[in-house]
């Protein structure tokens, strides 16, 4: 037993400078609506100054080896991930990303090869992403690698898109397309064949919608992102908000690339609609905002489908699909 | 392998709605200087508002089981620790406390009994500390108990206290008592004897020094928190504001639990000035605040000693041991 590693640049530096030596370049001045300083990673906390009229939104993932990634996945990949899942809850909210904590979980053993290359997908997401480390806590933990992310953004006061404000009569919307990443993992599994790579590459690294979040605020009413599976997800918000929520199978939005497995096994369509892992962004506006937001998205860079429709009531009701309770059982989602 | 929890309230609530049901009563709108929102936990994040002159502080601390904490620890202890050891650092940069994010880790076969009791600490902390649950996550381990907490405090603009803010010629100031918990862990293991169970507690139960640290602002130059070993963080101390201390150990506060033990075993003298766990306040400041910073730590209900001073030139020089490159050596600091 050892005292708490109190930052990043406390405590053993023998273990840990190295990690240092890869994270303090992480660390920057962001500047905006928020002045985040990271003290250069030398206290034991870092400065965020607010200003009148934004608001800050945070969020946390854990991330552990063995269930949400592989230990042996590229250190890049891992890295980005964990970045990724978080920034993909901010866009659910409409917030643009500013700073992150960082909890640094890894076994003794890990060399100096697989750090550089950790930080240096940090550092790529960082600058395409604009947000910068704030500060964190390294570890040396006995099993599995365990990463822990807090980031950080910004709304304007008033702004935030919440997963509980969708209204009856709202369209719902999902961006880009659904089931890519949990067939990735089977693929990731050796279970199906993923001839392009696309679907692994969905599963390894997420493409949080930053930009389509933030073009939201004022013509969504609510958002959030996908990440427990679509079906799921949908009944969080259906429950959140109070009202029933009819989904079109039909109208899921699938690549090119599922629909070739699907093709050769129908039963993975099912894997698709409830599986995890898209951090796709889903919504809901009124029918009058169409065509505001079929360009919002045009102008963020990513396409919107319409999936269907929320109603009074309450639940999640599946048309255009031969098994609809099946299809909800499986959702892992209980509370219809 | 299951997509991320993206929330304490999001994903499989079969699993974890017993977390919902004992987590969410801890998320409270605060007010203040920042207003804090958890959104009731149903949303992926939280929001806080700034205010203009306020600076937010934000710290980080992952605590591993079987490193950090014995996972047979009374659940209660494990919770308190894990917030204190956040505050801890909160309190070590003067700022007052205003909100956490909370990442559980926890394996699967953790009843709900576990969960309760855990939650009831972290209930009696937040009261007595004044902070609330803003958010996190919670996911199932495979192996050991992780926690991670990033804990939020304010602090006036420009009032931040920083460790590298040390003057030559400052007075070095600790407070309460040192070696209490790197004796109480050798207890814990049970190799040592600790008849009152004093020690003990002051490793299970850290006690952060929140209220002092606020009134230390504008009295003293620099501050920590002693985590680390107080030989290693006042050499962190040093290195950071690029100067000297002297350390006399004669000066270095005991308790009377501790000194009963280095009286049977005098060799545990070392172990008491290096060992970690400590949660103390270490800070700089002018002789010319001696009077106003006792009068301080009174209104804080603390005691505070002064045990030696910072100077031109660079590390930490013992005075008052019989061996202080031994106890140098002890420390793991290595950047002498």
């Amino acid at each position: 037993m050892t005292g708490k590693r109190s930052s990043m640049d406390g405590g053993r530096r023998d273990e840990f400078g190295m990690i240092a030596q890869y994270f303090a370049p992480l660390a920057r001045l962001v500047g905006g609506a928020f002045e985040a300083d990271p003290l250069n990673l030398i206290d034991d906390a870092a400065l965020l100054a607010g200003r009148e009229g934004q608001q800050l939104v945070l969020t946390k993932d854990m991330l552990v080896a063995g269930v949400h990634f592989f230990a042996d996945d590229a250190p890049e990949f891992i890295a980005k991930k964990m970045l990724r899942v978080n920034l993909s809850d901010l866009a659910g909210m409409g917030a643009k990303p500013i700073a992150y904590m960082l909890g640094f979980g890894v076994p003794a053993e890990i060399d100096e090869g697989w750090i550089a290359a950790f930080a240096s997908g940090l550092a790529e997401d960082q600058d395409m992403f604009g947000l910068g480390l704030l500060g964190g806590d390294s570890v040396a933990v006995p099993n599995d690698m365990t990463l822990s992310l807090t980031a950080i953004g910004s709304v304007e006061k008033g702004k935030v898109l919440k997963r509980s404000a969708a209204k009856a009569g709202d369209d719902i919307w999902v961006s880009g397309t659904i089931g890519d990443a949990a067939l990735g993992l089977l693929a990731h599994q050796d279970k199906i064949e993923d001839q392009s790579g696309v679907l692994l590459q969905r599963y390894l690294l997420p493409e949080p919608r930053c930009a389509l979040g933030e073009t939201l605020q004022g013509l969504a009413h609510a958002a959030m992102d996908i990440s427990d599976g679509l079906i799921a997800d949908l009944g969080h918000m259906a429950s959140a908000s109070g009202l029933a929520m009819e989904l079109d199978a039909n109208s899921v939005p699938l690549s090119a690339a599922t629909q070739t497995v699907i093709e050769g096994d129908p039963a993975l369509l099912d894997v698709a609609l409830t599986g995890g892992d898209d951090y796709e962004l889903a919504f809901t506006a009124a029918p009058a905002n169409r065509a505001m937001i079929e360009e919002a998205a045009h102008s963020a860079g990513v396409a919107v489908t319409r999936i269907g429709a929320c109603s009074e009531g309450a639940g999640v009701q599946i048309r255009g699909h031969s098994d609809p309770q099946l299809l909800l059982g499986r959702s892992g989602y209980q509370h219809f």
